[in-house]
C-alpha cells in the first residue's frame, strides 16, 4: 500500500432494463455525480425518451456498451456488487446476504480494479444465478411497506451516495484484485474436495463462501 | 425538552412542477421512504403517467393538497427548506447561502412544527421571492460539470438521506415553533427602524437576517 489516493473505476451495469426513461435518467444522474462507465446487458431500445430524459448526458449513452449475456459483461470486472431489493427467502438465503448502503461506501474504496455496481430489472431485479456471480449484495434501506423503488432513483441514491464519500473524505487504495481473488475461492473449492464435502452441496457452499468474502472485503481482508 | 421522540411532520412541497411523471415518481419515493404530505402549487395535470408511476403510493396523490399560490401552500408550515441547484450570484448570495444535504439531515430534527421540502420548478427551480420566504436553503452536491438534477432524483435523495437517518439515529426533539420564530423576525424588524436602519436596505436585511436565523437552527439556537 502505497497510500496514494486512486479513485476506483466503478462501471454502472443495467441487466435488462425495460424503459428507455429510465436509461436516460441514469445516464444524467451518471454525469451528476461524475460516474462515466455505463454497461447495459440485452437493454431495451434507447429511444427518443431515453435521450431526452439524459439531457446532457447523452454522451454516456453514446459510450455505452451494449453486451448480450450478463457473463460477457462482467468478464474484466475485478468486483461486482449487486442491487436487490428483494427481501431473503429460506434456502435463497446465502445469496441475499446484503450489506447496507451506507456499510457499502464506507469500505468499497478498498477495493481495487474495476468494481461492478449491478442494477436489475424494474420488475423481476436480478436472477439468482446472476445474483450468485457477484460478491456482494447491496442493500437502499426502505420502509417494510413499500421496498421497490423505481430503477433510476435506486441507482441515483447509491452514486449519490458513492459520489458524496469520495468528494468528502480521502480515500485510500489497497491492492486485492481479480486473479488473488480467483485464487482464494479456487483454493476454498479444492478443500472442499479434500475434505470430502458432498458433491450435491458444493456449488452452494462455494456461493456461500463468494457472499462471506465479499462481505469480508467490507470490513478487514 | 423532554427526552420524548418525535418525527417532525415532513411536507414536501413541489412548485409548479411540469411533467406528471415526476410528480409520480416522487409519490413512489415518498411511500419508500415513509413520506406521506404532498403539497402542490400550480401542478401540472396528474395525468395517467403520474398515476402509472407512482405505482403503489397513488394513495398519496389522491391525497396531495393543491394551492393555487406559494403564499398558500406556506401558510401552517413552521420551517421552511428550500432546494436549489444553482449557485450562488453576486448581490444575489444572501439568498443562496445554503447548507450541505448532509449538514441538514444532522440537524433538522431540532426543528419542531411542520417543515416543508420545498422544491422548484424543472427548468428554472425557485423564484428569488420564494427562495427570501424560506429559512434555510439546502444544496445538494453534484459534479460542477453538471449540477443540474433531475427533480424526483433530487426530491429521492433528500427524502432517502432523512429518511436513514431518523431510522438509524434516535433523534431529540427541542421546542422551537412558527411563533416564537416571527417574533424573532418581528423584533429584529423593530430593531432597523430604531437604529435608523435605511429604509431602502430594509427588506434585504431583513432577508439576511432570516437567512443566517434559518442556519443557525442547524448549529445551535
Amino acid at each position: 500500500m502505497d497510500g496514494e489516493k486512486e479513485i476506483p473505476d466503478f462501471y454502472i451495469m443495467l441487466v435488462e432494463p425495460k424503459y428507455g426513461g429510465n436509461v436516460g435518467a441514469i445516464a444524467r444522474a451518471m454525469a451528476n455525480f461524475e460516474f462515466k462507465h455505463l454497461y447495459l446487458v440485452n437493454p431495451c431500445n434507447l429511444d427518443d425518451e431515453c435521450y431526452a430524459r439524459s439531457k446532457h448526458a447523452s454522451y454516456i449513452l453514446d459510450d455505452a456498451k451494449v453486451f448480450s449475456s450478463f457473463e460477457e459483461a462482467i468478464q474484466d470486472v475485478d468486483y461486482l456488487v449487486a442491487t436487490s431489493s428483494i427481501e431473503s427467502q429460506n434456502d435463497k438465503r446465502h445469496l441475499r446476504n446484503s450489506v447496507l448502503l451506507e456499510e457499502l461506501t464506507d469500505k468499497i474504496y478498498d477495493v481495487d480494479g474495476k468494481i461492478g455496481l449491478v442494477f436489475g430489472r424494474e420488475d423481476y431485479g436480478l436472477l439468482n444465478e446472476e445474483l450468485s456471480k457477484c460478491d456482494v449484495m447491496l442493500r437502499i434501506p426502505t420502509s417494510k411497506l413499500y421496498l421497490s423503488m423505481n430503477l433510476s432513483h435506486a441507482v441515483s441514491l447509491v452514486l449519490y451516495t458513492l459520489y458524496v464519500k469520495q468528494s468528502f473524505e480521502p480515500q485510500e487504495k489497497r491492492n486485492i484484485g481479480k486473479v488473488e481473488k480467483e485464487k482464494l475461492y479456487m483454493f476454498f473449492s479444492n478443500l472442499l474436495d479434500i475434505i470430502d464435502h458432498p458433491k450435491h452441496k458444493k456449488e452452494k457452499t462455494e456461493v456461500m463462501f463468494r457472499r462471506i468474502m465479499g462481505r469480508a472485503i467490507l470490513s478487514k481482508w
